[in-house]
């Protein structure tokens, strides 16, 4: 009964944003930022002295708020880490993470302890209505929590990843979006009488980031940008000191909009030129089918590229290059010391880090000849390709991010 | 004399960068960041509850921390503020904010209630050596100093403002700076045998905008982009959540090198077609000088067209047009709510902002039509465009910001 007491003030002061400044609401909002963490990473991501950070998980410990960690979550290597690490006792509470594709819709359920627990997912045919997603998601929902043998009961928010800006101030997805059918929905209105519980929004790029940065490539973290290079578009998003920006309309790391040329072909968001229409790989695929003679998909591509093909890693070099130069304005402005690439082109990996690389120090102010080797940029690929923006979902919630009110 | 352990363990605390994570250590923390504020604002800032910030407030003032703020600071107004501010004590100690400029060298001594002591300001010819520099430095402090009747012994730490990037590790000024005599200098290897004191440093454009968020047009801000329109060139700074995003290798916010035109003229950072190539503003004095049949000054083409020359306002319009292109991918990649425009260019006020403020539309994602007054992003002038470097230099040290070790 206590540990229930502590853990709802604890919570809800998490999930209501404020931070009630004691030590144990300090701890309770890292770990579930954070999922499992030494004693000594609490002292330094909170602040507080090692005895305190003591004393209070003895607290924790003993009202069942915190457990020890079973070293089995997802994506984390457990190499070097101390077997002393702690996380949220997953009786706590679940959050569901909720992604609204382009042509599907996907929910993973997850618990406080960071445990994915379901993952369901329904294809839907594109342009799909907003009452459409409703109902798909109402059912997919009831779906994963029948599979997880628990009850909704003790669900305390829903993150959903939208394909675009939502606007944090209205909660609507904006026009920019290039969703037609999606532009002008208020994501709260939609999916609160569902859930009755707290909903976040952000875009799937800032979606994805997060969730590479609690599960994936990025553990550990601070500061890095993701690149996402899908087949049908670019996005992104710039992590600063563990937080993403988000931007004041939902629009922060929307890096297939940079314009490269005010006079080029139009884009689906009503601008010029943008990065996504320079960089498509809709060229590398028309190239392909040139090749073959057939039609051919993006996995083909990247497939044989990957094993060797020299004509698709060219397809991909140039991809790279172009996108590479997008990549090395967002180097002039953030300039990272990461840079995580995500999305379908990804699973090419090295073909396509080399020549992003290239093509990013091309473009880019501080060049990597001038820094120690220790000091460069790091490419790596994503590791959640999957699932990172329906995760991140999951991340919405636990870190307390895009609220909508 | 308890006053002054307090004292020099709580800034000790803060200028090593650590949080002892005490009540009284968070709030002399956001003091020297934020300078004067009410007990409410500080419980917001601080996140600790408003009857602890009471109680340790009280306990500031009776060791003499803390004093009643006289409403006599610079560049903030004073309406609807209540009259129970406190600050930082003055005899806490002093810092020097230390601007490397083109062809000058500026050295500002301020306390820690953020009070300016006093400013000295020599002229150099271009390109003078780094040697040069410690030199009059060395001069200028001491003049300062003497001029305040204060001695350098309660010098906290040094701010430096480089015309270019410092790198975080090697704290050195990058090759990307553009200015060839002093790439490669240790900045602080350079000062610390005048001060030894703790050194800091970034480049001056982020400087500027910590001087703005300190002193000038975006106080009480936590999220904004800077951007600084020179007439040799374009700069800028990304702050979010209140800290300015300095990159990895100190090159966050070097707008100026946005790849415009790959193929473009060189700049002289080594890429082609940068930003501050393609939206120079000494196009717009070629201009001018065609059509006045002498050589003008920038400051003569701004003051024309504020007072309604339409040839001048047109020349503002068009390098506002060309910059703003620039601002949209910014745009695209921040997403900010506010924009404050410092630099020299700045002057022409709305004459400027208005044309820049319809480029960045045109150019970004999110379209103003599709906000709500209230949320579209404002366009703003700085207010300390003479001094702002420099005095950001202080913020360096009152902020934490860019420790060199």
């Amino acid at each position: 009964l206590r540990a229930e007491t502590m853990f709802d003030s604890e919570l809800k002061a998490l999930l209501t944003g404020r931070d009630a400044g004691t030590p144990s609401a300090r701890i309770v909002r890292v770990l579930s930022e954070r999922g499992a963490l030494s004693p000594g990473e609490l002292a330094r991501l909170t602040g507080l002295a090692k005895s305190t950070v003591s004393t209070t998980l003895a607290e924790l410990r003993k009202s069942a708020v915190i457990i020890d960690h079973a070293a089995n979550d997802i994506g984390r290597s457990q190499v070097g880490r101390p077997p002393t690490r702690v996380v949220l006792n997953p009786v706590g509470g679940t959050c569901v993470g909720l992604c609204i594709g382009l042509n599907y819709i996907q929910v993973i359920v997850a618990d406080v302890s960071h445990a994915v627990l379901s993952d369901h997912r329904s294809p839907l045919p594109t342009d799909y209505s907003p009452a459409k997603a409703a109902e798909v998601t109402r059912a997919l929902a009831q779906e994963a929590y029948a599979e997880a043998g628990l009850s909704q009961e003790n669900l305390l928010g829903v993150g959903v990843a939208v394909a675009g800006p939502v606007d944090p101030v209205s909660g609507q997805v904006m026009r920019a979006s290039g969703v037609p059918t999606w532009a002008g929905t208020d994501i709260r209105s939609l999916f609160e009488p569902i859930f009755r519980r707290p909903i976040f929004a952000d875009n799937e790029s800032n979606c994805a980031a997060i969730a590479e940065m609690m599960w994936g490539a990025a553990v550990g973290e601070e500061d890095f940008v993701f690149f996402k290079l899908e087949v049908e578009g670019i996005g992104g998003a710039i992590v600063a000191r563990g937080r993403v920006i988000a931007g004041a309309h939902g629009a922060g790391g929307e890096f297939g909009h940079i314009t490269v040329d005010p006079m080029g072909d139009l884009c689906r968001c009503g601008n010029r030129g943008c990065l996504e229409v320079h960089a498509s790989f809709r060229r590398a695929l028309a190239h392909a089918e040139t090749r073959f003679g057939r039609p051919t998909t993006a996995d083909e591509v990247i497939g044989l590229a990957v094993a060797g093909d020299i004509g698709c890693r060219r397809l991909i070099a140039d991809a790279a290059e172009a996108a590479g130069r997008g990549l090395g304005v967002i180097g002039s402005i953030i300039d990272p010391g990461l840079i995580v690439v995500g999305g379908r082109v990804a699973r090419a990996g090295d073909v396509l880090l080399e020549s992003l690389a290239a093509s990013y120090d091309r473009h880019t102010l501080v060049k990597r000849a001038d820094l120690a080797p220790a000091s460069r940029t790091r490419f790596v690929t994503g590791t959640l390709l999957d699932n990172d923006s329906c995760l991140g979902g999951v991340g919405l919630v636990l870190r307390h991010h895009g609220r909508l009110a």
